[in-house]
């Protein structure tokens, strides 16, 4: 059987922090996710629908303390976050409210809009409406 | 309106690698995912269900080039696909079959079964059952 890549689905995005408290505080605290698992030192993992955000502290992460395969990745990230109006115009307001800056809106080629912020590591956050990519399959 | 946190989902993965012909022949030419926007020496994005991959070279993508806010993380990152039996182990066997190793083989608490592989970059890519981490909302 060759498997399916059009089956394949996406169940954990990666970022990294240094700093795990101020990543909480953001991600739970401000965008409201729920925290699914906590090792204080070395992550906080956070549900996002289906899916799960997980971030990392990037020096623990890449000594191994069990058969998790290590990682850790230094320097900015990127991940993107979709939301459909109205909630995409509430998230604005909201991150704003929270006196976070809006680095960067883009309206892009399908149409979609997406603004960029930056979490408390730096690492490069978008929140985006769902047909970015185009037709959702 | 207070934003639902409970409605985002995750559109955007990312990860770096410093050979994105290598990353490709990895992500579409084994995997089979379709490749939906090249920019060669600096990213490669590929669909996955929903959402997108987005392979990045970490030097290129630290530069401005347009209103896009730059980034670009160094070492290892992690991500996680969703398949479902008998996709699980269909992939399993694929991979092996491309004579990639599998680093790891890891049965969770909450039953759901994962593997793990290197990316040609290095990077941690995980494939897992997708009750990994719990009742699916």
């Amino acid at each position: 059987m060759r498997p399916d890549p059009t089956a394949l689905t996406i169940l954990e995005t990666s970022l990294y922090a240094g700093d795990l408290a101020a990543a909480e505080a953001f991600y739970a605290g401000v965008l409201g996710l729920e925290v699914v698992l906590r090792k204080p030192g070395r992550h906080v993992f956070f549900r996002v629908g289906r899916a799960m955000l997980l971030v990392f502290d990037p020096t623990a992460t890449a000594e191994a303390v069990d058969e998790v395969p290590t990682h850790g990745a230094k320097g900015p990230g990127h991940m993107c976050f979709a939301a459909a109006e109205p909630e995409f115009s509430a998230w604005k307001r909201h991150l704003e409210g929270h006196g976070i800056p809006i680095e960067a809106e883009i309206t892009w080629p399908t149409g979609a809009r997406s603004f960029y912020l930056r979490d408390p590591a730096g690492n490069s956050v978008e929140f985006a409406e769902p047909h970015l990519w185009g037709a959702q399959p």
